[in-house]
């Protein structure tokens, strides 16, 4: 009882955290995502596309298949911004977060509590016999947090209120 | 078991969270905090008293007892920044801080899984019966993902790397 309700108190906050960053990227211009977020700091793009693929590299931690965009890692996760010359356009990035987010929803709707507390790929299982909380259900909190703390950074792309 | 976990799992955020809010803190200057953290956005003293008093009016909601500041409610969360004239000092709200942080944990260290799974006060019995997302332990999620999307807009106020 407890279990599947926490499971879907934990995804629901993913998902609601997802729509809203949906929604500002797509009350952005191409123009405000190229601009950093403050001065010196990251870009908007640059951003978007990391949290696009660091939730695209769930699909193989989580043991859901492979990544949509593997080649998206070397720009948006291993490389800081400004070290990659292009980047992909705002209108790529954009298109791939919503194919990810729904990609992983349609695997997150077919699993049941029971799955959420199984261990994540780069776990071993010796360790995990020891660590039960590398599980799952705990790659989602570490990346809502990682999503809120740079959501709060891309909000400032927004005009003041 | 998983109950166990899932609270051990969320509680754990929690407090490293609160951790590396105190340590980002703890190594900023009085000045540094007196600035914005991008141009036009609030001051660093007014995220730290509005991360604070959040955290602290979650005692009256978990049923733990009274807030340690509620005056504070007033300046760092029902008005904006810039519309009080004089804040509390750096020291103050650092202190403060602190304070509310140890106070939390020594209540949840004598808190069982069962008791996150209980209503929060601002629930009736009546709702939380149709609800029961509606807990105490769900009041911790939220507010990990507030206190992070903050944190990601504090860090700003550190020097570039």
């Amino acid at each position: 009882m407890e279990k599947e309700l926490l499971t879907s108190m934990t995804l629901t906050g993913w998902q609601s955290l997802n729509k809203r960053i949906e929604k500002l990227v797509d009350g952005l211009t191409d123009e405000q995502l190229q601009a950093e977020v403050a001065p010196g700091r990251n870009r908007g793009i640059y951003l978007l596309g990391h949290m696009a693929t660091v939730s695209d590299m769930m699909l193989p931690l989580l043991g859901l298949g492979t990544a949509l965009k593997p080649e998206y890692q070397a720009i948006f996760v291993s490389s800081p911004d400004k070290a990659v010359k292009e980047l992909p356009s705002a209108t790529e990035v954009k298109s791939y977060l919503k194919e990810v987010n729904a990609t992983l929803n349609g695997h997150f709707a077919k699993m049941n509590a029971d799955d959420w507390f199984k261990k994540h790929t780069q776990v071993s299982d010796e360790d995990f016999a020891k660590e039960p909380h590398r599980n799952r259900l705990n790659i989602i909190l570490s990346r809502t947090g990682h999503h809120n703390y740079h959501l709060g950074q891309m909000a400032f792309l927004q005009p003041k209120a």
